[in-house]
């Protein structure tokens, strides 16, 4: 009986291991790309311009999580982009300087592999993540900091000024646009090789049987039109094409000019709700099902829906360890926090 | 003349090597204490009922991080008590839950080194951090999140249960007792020795000249009377002794049934401004004057000050290094957030 069940056992692993392969191929063909394990290759990727530095990720870093870039002086990028959370904030859409929601009900994108999309925000206004950095900073609702506030806070204090000239050289401006910049350099490096990144890498059993199902239904159903490339998402797409998004009456967000609205990175989905750009569905095979109704004229059933988000957990990916800055002091001559 | 020269330094040295002795003696007669460098003195002084393992430290920094644990899903502890900017806010009064001001006008104090502090809030109301952590949980003006609530959310999240019985044991109650004890727990540890203290444990050039002669002069002035002990403050004390303070009318808050009010820890003070249990004052040399005149009834001058501010830096300690903490995700039982 034992031996037996071995043989079985045995036949079952070859049959899927060969299954695996041409999943693999598939998912290859579907446009799927695994993160470079290949330090070169992954470096031409997310540094394409070489501006990636230690120092300039370090200060990247300090920027990212300092709240004095705000003007009340409590707000912070990872506010609303939450490292420790999927880098979202986890509310449908975020709220910022004196409490207030996003005026066109947009919710936070994750700043996980962000590099990997083709524009930033949900209409694609921006080219990069330097670019995208200057938003959220001056716009009211957010941290609402004028880039010459930003500029006083960052320039009275001589340790920050100090880490500038270590990162650029000596004759560095210290402006809005260095300093935003370098939060961009910060997060080109947030990227999070997942289980999937180790299956299309060659490592067969990364997935279970049950996300391997997931993932051939993921492709078979279309997914892989819009959640495609590294990102699985993050280039402009069409939205609501064979029927009208159930929630399109929260908010006022119709897209760019031609009413496109980029498609999310499904890495790290798992942990990013609520979904869509106005944050209004909370269960993930929920968001399925209406993805299937909405762009592909399909009737996912909830089996299937299932099955696929079984397949998105494979998509959480190992975080960047990320110590936590010590920030330097404020001086007399930092501007006060303003809370009006 | 250069001989000259170098048996002049030598003498110079000799003679501030036993002032430095003297010194350290004459700081330790009046009741200023070095945090221990040995580790069982120092368990002792921050875990006396052994509460600590690395597991609920472990927890209790995730706690700490856990914005889920406001009703709005995006204040955490460490959203007033920043570890990266001293321990706090850098704001006059802290600012919580739809955006409102602590109503009494009070300042956000260092969670640094708060181990050591004879009594937790500025009333000293409270007698430990564990004590502590379930005020500014639910204060309406703070995370505005009822127990029930913060139950709730933590039962809801697998991950988050399954920390708590490794912390402690399978039969572990997630109750709101727990939930804030661990985070107390997880702030017993955040101590920040620094040259202050390897000056008192013997290291007699830890501090420069200056540092030392601002430090004869704190306890020559008499500073020493409530910025004493390992924390230098941390205890109840009469406040506005040989005056009234300057902004006395800003904020209502008295102190407490004595009118007594707790002395903030001098510890990482340069990196603290806003001062005194209301924000009011924003220069430390300022500080240093305004206690001189309502405490001691003596005129500090501006050279006084400066000396006194000057050692007063040397007690910046240093920062246990946190990694930032990946949280565990939410669920489809997890209750939402809530603005309102």
């Amino acid at each position: 009986m034992k031996i037996f069940k071995f043989v079985g056992l045995s036949i079952l692993a070859s049959s899927l291991l060969l299954a695996s392969a041409d999943l693999a191929d598939k998912a290859t063909k579907a446009g799927l790309k695994a993160i470079p394990t290949d330090n070169a290759a992954l470096s031409k990727l997310i540094d394409p311009n070489k501006t990636i530095t230690p120092e300039r990720v370090e200060l990247g870093k300090k920027l990212y999580f300092e709240p004095r870039l705000s003007k009340s002086g409590i707000i912070s990028c990872n506010t609303c982009h939450n490292l420790g959370m999927g880098g979202v904030d986890g509310v449908p859409a975020a709220v910022g300087h004196m409490w207030t929601a996003n005026p066109h009900h947009l919710n936070s994108p994750t700043v996980y592999n962000a590099v990997f999309f083709a524009a930033q925000f949900w209409d694609g206004r921006s080219p990069h993540l330097e670019d995208q950095a200057q938003g959220p900073m001056q716009a009211a609702p957010e941290m609402a900091a004028p880039p010459s506030l930003v500029e006083e806070r960052i320039n009275s204090m001589p340790a920050y000024v100090e880490e500038f000239k270590k990162a650029y050289g000596k004759d560095v401006k210290v402006d809005f646009k260095t300093i935003t910049s370098t939060i961009g350099i910060f997060e080109r490096t947030l990227v999070t090789p997942s289980r999937f990144d180790d299956f299309l890498n060659g490592k067969k059993d990364a997935l279970t049987d049950a996300e391997k199902e997931g993932m051939n239904l993921f492709i078979d159903k279309g997914c892989t039109t819009c959640h495609t490339g590294i990102a699985l998402g993050g280039s402009m797409q069409p939205f609501g094409i064979t029927a009208k998004y159930k929630y399109a009456d929260v908010g006022d967000f119709v897209g760019d000019k031609n009413k496109m609205v980029k498609a999310p990175t499904l890495r790290n989905i798992t942990e990013t709700a609520p979904y869509f750009h106005n944050g209004a569905i909370w269960n993930l095979a929920d968001a399925v099902k209406e993805m299937g109704r909405i762009q592909l004229g399909l009737k996912i059933s909830d089996d299937e829906a299932t099955k696929i988000v079984t397949f998105l957990g494979a998509l959480e990916g190992r975080k960047p360890e990320v110590t936590y800055p010590q920030l330097p002091k404020s001086t007399d001559k930092t501007p006060k926090p303003d809370f009006k």
